[in-house]
């Protein structure tokens, strides 16, 4: 395989890199925007996406395996056809959702049986069907079959899970090894990242990083964090495990989180970040500034006349004014979803953008100082 | 006044006219996109607006007075710089809306007292207080306070109402004339357009009709059809009261209608249109199509990588297939009403400028025939 991933340049652990894949290239640290059913939630389009600096959209294997299944999406194409997005794709595994949303679930050595959240139906997903789905999908980067435990776990349930989580990594190389190579395929140089875990136990962490990172997969990612441990530990966990994945990889810190979260994150060597918190927060009202959060649903916005956050350039800030976008929320029309999901993305992505600009010039400990020092004045 | 409507040419009773207003000039026929509450339902900007073709924006006064209040929009510097559009705005007088939506409401000779449909509150409403609000909203172009009586009513009901709205309309004139001389005023050009009233009767129509075009106004609207009455009374009614409305102003069908409607009514003399039908038609995934209108939400469209209307150049044709829109409102995706939504309006406005294009070439006729069997075809 070709060098995917260069490092350009380095300030303590944060990494400046660039990622190339046959969808395109991706600087990083990038965010990921989150497009789970093939859509941005909020009435944003691929049309949008593009507009507010989206370098790499996620899907999720487990919502598009039950609708409108991976097999539609195979005959339309893939992902990339399917909803008109030429750039990047990564998908998750199903893993996390099978964990989260799925009912009455039974973890066995050959994979998950469990019940859909829509209509109780009986699935089986294991490493080998989560490769299928996701080659069916066609996206970039596809994401191994994971058990993601919950914090906190016994110390002997989350030892038992990630030798599991291994052997099933094993697997999961063994079938799109095996996808890559079949002419009916879509994407035949459809990647894997593999992914830690381990708890809260630096330890089994550290044991099992060094484990996958024998692997030479094409990316690695910490899962299982941001799921019930705090800041403090979270961020341990990052220190203790990026020593041990190999530095010519991305790493990707799996659905985090906070701008705060993704500086400190950023600082501790992460290149990858997805979370639904700027688009959840958006279709709430609840929206990033450069002073802070604000709520738009606040009476005091009434007849606010600034844009969401003065001097940002996204498609909201451009046009409409707090008061209007407010006025929207009440009176229920979606336009007002759309517009704050649009300027939050944009403000995550925006937020990359300067990060990677900080790396480049030198100065990203100034620049993550000063920024959570002005997102806290008005917190 | 300076001429503000030049009739460019006629075909039949069809006419093809321009309209010069202080925000831009309008090409009639025209079919104004509705957005009641200052959005147009279903995600759609006013950004949107533009790519899609619309000349003029329709907003409700009833709707706009009980949020975010009149008063907020003025403050605001008008529904212009509120909702960020800057060509022409058409405000209803919330004559239609009081008489459709409100609950508990009393007719007196000085207006209407009415509970609102929200919170139940008590209101009144006469000519006066429409024209304050909208000259508050600053529209372009504002209605006059009228009845719109319910199809059908006794003839004596609908003398008696038709002379009260003739007297609110002088009262509505008188008001308008002495808001735009207010130096407080935000836009101190704003039009008037009477509204014909007389239910289905063509001599009580013919009648109000002569005694308003006596008034000189703007404009004129034929209100209260598409109310209950079957096609063959609107056309009828159309007919007997055209003649009898100035050539030299803009002519203004109320709320109607279907495709077929519009162009059965361009064909008796009509120059503005609106209805809320393709919007919340888009927003149920029933779309317009040349051979027809579709319903998206038909399972044979799961695989259909065609876009909604071939050879359409809107904004969801150019970019989503039939298969993908099926799936976004299959997992109530709220993108799904967004490009429905853009797509039927663009429909419309397409509609209306293959109509003018027709005029100017003198083939109107031809066209309305071409269209009407092509949409029944597979109706």
């Amino acid at each position: 395989m070709s060098k995917r991933y260069t490092l350009l340049k380095k300030e303590g652990k944060a990494r400046r890199g660039r990622f190339v894949t046959p969808h395109g290239t991706i600087e990083t640290p990038v965010f990921m925007n989150v497009g789970t059913l093939a859509a941005i939630k909020g009435a944003v389009s691929s049309m949008d996406l593009k507009e507010i600096g989206c370098q790499v959209e996620l899907s999720n294997t487990y919502h598009l395996h039950l609708r409108p299944s991976d097999e539609v999406i195979y005959k339309m194409g893939g992902l990339h056809s399917f909803m008109n997005w030429d750039k990047p794709i990564l998908t998750d595994s199903g893993g996390f959702q099978v964990f989260s949303l799925a009912k009455m679930r039974k973890i066995k050595e050959e994979g998950v049986y469990f019940n859909s959240h829509i209509d109780g139906s009986k699935i089986f997903m294991g490493p080998e069907e989560s490769m299928q789905i996701q080659s069916h999908l066609a996206s970039t980067i596809a994401m191994a079959f994971d058990e993601c435990v919950s914090n906190p776990s016994t110390r002997e349930y989350v030892e038992r899970s990630v030798d599991r989580t291994t052997r099933w990594l094993e697997r999961c190389k063994i079938e799109i090894d095996r996808l890559n190579l079949l002419p009916s395929t879509i994407n035949k140089e459809q990647m894997l990242f593999g992914i830690n875990q381990g708890g809260v136990y630096d330890d089994i962490r550290i044991e099992h990083a060094k484990t996958i990172t024998k692997m030479d997969l094409d990316g690695y990612a910490i899962g299982g964090l941001a799921v019930g441990e705090s800041h403090e530990d979270m961020y341990r966990v990052i220190d203790a495990v990026v020593p041990y994945l190999p530095e010519d990889k991305p790493i990707y810190l799996m659905g985090v989180g906070t701008p705060e979260n993704i500086l400190e994150a950023v600082d501790r060597g992460i290149d990858f970040f997805d979370c639904v918190l700027p688009a959840r927060n958006g279709r709430h009202g609840s929206v990033f500034t450069k002073n802070g959060k604000i709520n738009l649903l606040n009476a005091k916005f009434q007849l606010d006349s600034k844009p969401i956050d003065e001097g940002c350039q996204c498609p909201a800030c451009k046009s409409y004014t707090r008061a209007y976008i407010r006025h929207l929320f009440k009176a229920k029309e979606l336009l007002a979803l759309r517009l704050c999901v649009l300027h939050n993305l944009y403000f995550y992505n925006k937020l990359m953008a300067d990060i990677r600009d900080a790396l480049d010039g030198g100065y990203f400990k100034e620049f993550k100082e000063e920024k959570l020092k002005q997102w806290n004045l008005n917190a």
